[in-house]
């Protein structure tokens, strides 16, 4: 509603004021200096965050059953280096040895190459003031000691440019020769900068008083819903498709934490696991969603340089191949009610699919929901099929078989390769190390197993390293056989394949918040968030017209009423004109208002204004409250919901 | 309503097998061999935690318009070190040198003496067996090596009793003569061990990549609501008294866990800091609570050697001054009310007062709710009256002013002493350090200004140490001058005291189980988990009678009706016989279950069944969808809400 109301240009600044001001949110520690990339939520947060969490709850976990679980947080070494996060979770960062600042090397690549260009342009006489220059960018620059105005080679200018334009895809290697070949030093004196160096985003502590299992407060909640991953099947009573769901806080350590809510150490995440058969990606409700219109960013326009969406059904998106199965393609959609439903602007919403270079090796196909929001687009909602990989790896790593056996509704006969151990030979030779080279063998693949059987054939042994082993394993055919054999199988024993839309809760919130705020064109230095009545975080502001001793009993029974249909009111009995109280209540997203005045001591009729249109109806109280329940809980509109209800003209001029 | 349904003696492995099979939780990367003292909760665990967090939320923010916020719980060194955690917040552990265990040192104590004397009783030829020898217990003991059959001369066996009795009250330092004295080493080996050393239990972390910002996993959520203290009185327009609220996780790096989910290092809290008028501790709302009766065990009781319970009412509690106040007292009736609503046995409830040794130095009072389970009356909920302590560090470390100020009635004189200084002179003589110094000085309290008042007009200066500069600061008159002054103040201004519920959902919701936990007498294999309707993770079974198409339509009616009045349930369709499927629910604690059979086609009616007394109605299944509804969510009884329902007889044997 906001979009089309908001003649006056959007200031962050502005947004920022009110959000700060009332306590939407602030600095974690303020008092203390604050931390940077640490916030908390004051009262409205905190409510808004909770209702959001509360509609993502109904959205996804009742609407579709899933099972909800709630993991730990600290998290052992050895989980997350299965996973690939102690090898793979890290930004690229360079030291200035001799202040011992510390850049995120991409960022300051960024930043100065970026400052090197205005000063071009400006050597050109070209305009180099911007529309917003915000607070966040003001900092920045700072950083870049001066901003020479020195004009550049054309050359030089288009290769800043390039750069500038793939600055997400280089790795530190490449980041480090940049900085070389463009003798990119400290912004601020100028000195040498060391090349850049893995910096691993996990905070890690040490769990229990020897200090000696290492552990990491969780990057992600994913990892302890895959470890419960056979506990859920079984509590599924081992029915597939089914999801897992969890909502918690996940951390990581950035290098330099800036723009606000968007980038930060400490996180609220929702995330769900679905797990498909990987020869069956088709979803039973497919259906219902097929026909809804989405806009999407593919790879292959990304690829040919362009930024134009492309406006297709789900149906068609996923029946053309460009989204890659329908569980996907479901979830797209699934994602775009429920962005909607809390808030966001759906003209400042896209589907952006990742580029090959930006997957992950063993990812089939992932998208992020983007939102439009002043530091550009930001990704709020990531949904990726991950394959089989996270299970795969920790059940390698675990033994632990984490597969899901389906009955075939015919047998099947199969060849295939297998090892037979001949056990007590192994004792005896190996020692403590026999169990070790059984499960070694034992956990071979098909492709493996082919290899080995040749070995085993053409050289009448096999030679093998074992992990903790030193030597080198030898085994001739007294002890293993390997050789294929014909089977009739009557399970089908499989690997699930993971669909994983995972939503960042702070990073919508913000965006939603930018999505809503506005000024009325009459008032222009009062604000308004239009927050869906849904997740605001007071639903009601009761305002008596006056202190009047009179009006108290009046209030005692609305507010009971209030309390007992459990909507989040809160009173406003100062002083202040009734319009000012309003439009106080307007910067906090607070959609209804009843005012109590000297009728309704008669007829228990109240007056009911609507915050976006400042509409004003009346009715009995219980109509009235009966009429906000239900345009907020059951999704009924103004219109429908205050059908019954007498219009009503402001008595006070607000 | 299952106290007096137990014929059957409580279980605890009983009720574990019937926790885990059933996943309401499970030790945290089990499938990595698990780390103790952390665990997950499946999905009826995360259903009832989320339901006792909800019910939390409305018992205690919603109804007393608390301020809700959620805070980092990543926190700074500086903010713990003000708080005391980081030099108290310890245990005192044992290391044996040669094998590097480690020793929880008053555990240790205690299992040592506890064996000896069952060792004693042996010799003495009395009975050493123990009513039920749990896990827990089986596991302690196998760590002392042999219990030998020694018997003890008839003072040692006193001295061991007396030391049992108190040994929660020992420090470290004690605990190490204790292990001199007795000669107490390494139960597992009878090697020697270190004395006793403290041990942080909070988790420590490196914020930001340069490793220099030490920080920790905050231990409890209270350090992020004092923070904000200023802020949350701005939102509340400076009207006190208010309380602030938090729910969310907190750490505790335990030397090693055991008990279950009672001693874990990762947990969930709620707390609440209500922030009252040191001169005016009354509550509003006293008069509402003021006849509960409550069982208490005041410090008195305990200091005379008794453990007998006190019941009288709340208000006579606070008159007799048992109860330091009437806040204090509020609290303590709504947290009793609280726990008897999410299913907590009141017989097995009791407020202990905190002894004058067990409170930290400023707590002015405290009363734990403590819960009786088979390991012993465990504290869940602590409610502590922490006068002015945590504002007053955290101000005083900070220079933030963290008061209220409160217009008085009428203007008064006072006399107080202030500082006067000279500017101009502290600048030439202190370079850098002249604003440390004169923050010092403005920092004082009366006395001190008192004190250096005397000390200036004695020696004709005054000599301090200011922290950060190395060299003591000598002032004579000339810098500054320090004398009594009197002022008229229409203001006052205040340190507020905190009275702090605070509860450890995770033990609360273990006592539950513990306390609705028992079988029926005619069908001991299956047990039935008595959670009320409230809090129980799915509130409805739907068993069509038979899987035959025909009911198919009803039951899509019956479900959809269900999810549109937003009531969690669950359909079996399973081939199994009613009484089987409702069993299987009763173990996870569904409290009503509807059968759809062939009559159910012809006029809508379904059976209702109540899961404690299988008391069976009929009726229309929109009546009964709406009395389940009453009975959840209204408090409505079982007998009031199926009053126009019909009776009914079950048809199949359960």
């Amino acid at each position: 509603m906001s979009t089309a109301q908001t003649p006056i240009p959007f200031s962050r600044d502005a947004l920022e004021q009110v959000l700060k001001r009332r306590f939407f949110f602030a600095p974690s520690f303020e008092i203390y200096g604050g931390v940077s990339g640490l916030y908390d939520y004051g009262p409205p947060g905190c409510a808004l965050q909770a209702n959001v969490v509360d509609t993502w709850r109904k959205h996804f976990i009742l609407e579709e059953d899933m099972l909800e679980v709630d993991c730990s947080m600290l998290t052992p070494h050895e989980v997350l280096k299965t996973s690939g996060h102690v090898d793979k979770f890290a930004d690229w960062m360079c030291r200035d040895l001799k202040t011992g600042e510390i850049f995120r090397a991409d960022h300051l690549v960024e930043e100065v190459l970026e400052a090197r260009l205005k000063g071009d342009k400006a050597a050109r006489g070209q305009d180099v003031s911007e529309v917003e220059e915000d607070e966040d960018k003001k900092k920045r620059k700072k950083k870049v000691k001066e901003i020479k105005n020195v004009k550049l080679d054309d050359e030089v200018v288009k290769e800043y440019e390039t750069i500038l334009n793939q600055i997400d895809g280089f790795s530190g290697p490449q980041l480090g020769e940049l900085i070389t070949k463009y003798n990119i030093t400290n912004p601020a004196t100028g000195g040498p900068l060391e090349q850049p160096v893995e910096f691993n985003l996990m905070f890690e502590t040490a769990i229990g008083p020897s200090g000696q299992l290492k552990g990491y407060l969780r990057p992600e909640t994913a990892q302890g819903q895959f470890l419960n991953f056979s506990k859920l099947l079984d509590f599924n009573n081992e029915k597939m498709p089914f999801a897992s769901a969890s909502i918690g806080k996940s951390f990581r350590n950035e290098i330099s934490p800036r723009a606000g809510l968007l980038r930060v150490r400490e996180f609220l995440m929702a995330e769900i696991e679905h797990y498909v058969d990987p020869e069956d990606k088709n979803h039973p409700r497919f259906d219902e969603i097929k026909d809804v219109k989405l806009k999407f960013l593919p790879k292959s326009v990304q690829e040919a340089g362009s930024n134009e969406l492309k406006e297709v059904s789900v149906g068609d998106a996923v029946e053309s191949g460009m989204v890659d199965n329908q569980t996907l393609g479901y979830f797209l959609a699934r994602i775009y009610k429920f962005l909607l439903k809390i808030g966001v602007d759906k003209n400042r919403l896209r589907f952006r699919q990742h580029l090959s270079n930006e997957m992950a090796h063993y990812a089939a196909d992932c998208w992020d929901a983007e939102l439009q929001t002043s530091y550009g687009w930001i990704e709020c909602v990531g949904c990726a099929d991950r394959s089989a990989y996270d299970l795969s790896v920790h059940a390698a790593r675990t033994n632990e078989k984490l597969v899901v056996r389906k009955a075939l509704d015919a047998p099947v006969t199969v060849e295939k390769f297998e090892v037979d151990i001949e056990k007590k030979k192994f004792g005896p030779t190996f020692r403590k190390d026999a169990g070790k080279v059984q499960d070694w063998l034992l956990a071979r693949t098909q492709c493996e197993l082919e290899d080995l059987s040749k070995e085993l054939k053409d050289n009448a042994k096999i030679v093998f390293k074992v992990d903790g082993i030193e030597q080198e394993v030898e085994l001739d055919e007294t002890f293993v056989k390997i050789g294929k054999v014909t089977r009739t199988e009557h399970i089908r024993e499989f690997t699930p394949n993971v669909i994983e839309p995972s939503f960042g809760i702070g990073r919508i919130i913000y965006s939603i918040f930018e999505h809503q705020f506005w000024a009325r064109p009459e008032d222009t230095d009062r604000s308004v968030l239009s927050l869906p009545p849904l997740v605001a975080p007071t639903k009601v502001l009761l305002v008596p017209l006056s202190s009047n001793a009179e009006l108290q009993p009046m209030v005692k029974r609305v507010t009971n009423f209030l309390r007992k249909e459990q909507i989040p009111f809160k009173v406003d009995d100062s002083s202040t004109s009734i319009g000012k109280r309003y439009s106080r209540n307007d910067e906090l997203g607070t959609p209804f208002g009843i005012t109590i005045d000297f009728d309704s001591i008669k007829d228990d009729s109240v007056t009911l204004r609507e915050r976006d249109s400042t509409k004003q109806v009346r009715g009995s109280f219980e109509d009235v409250i009966r009429a906000i329940k239900e345009i907020t809980y059951n999704g009924v509109s103004w219109a429908e919901g205050t059908a019954k209800l007498t219009p009503f003209e402001s008595q006070s001029s607000e």
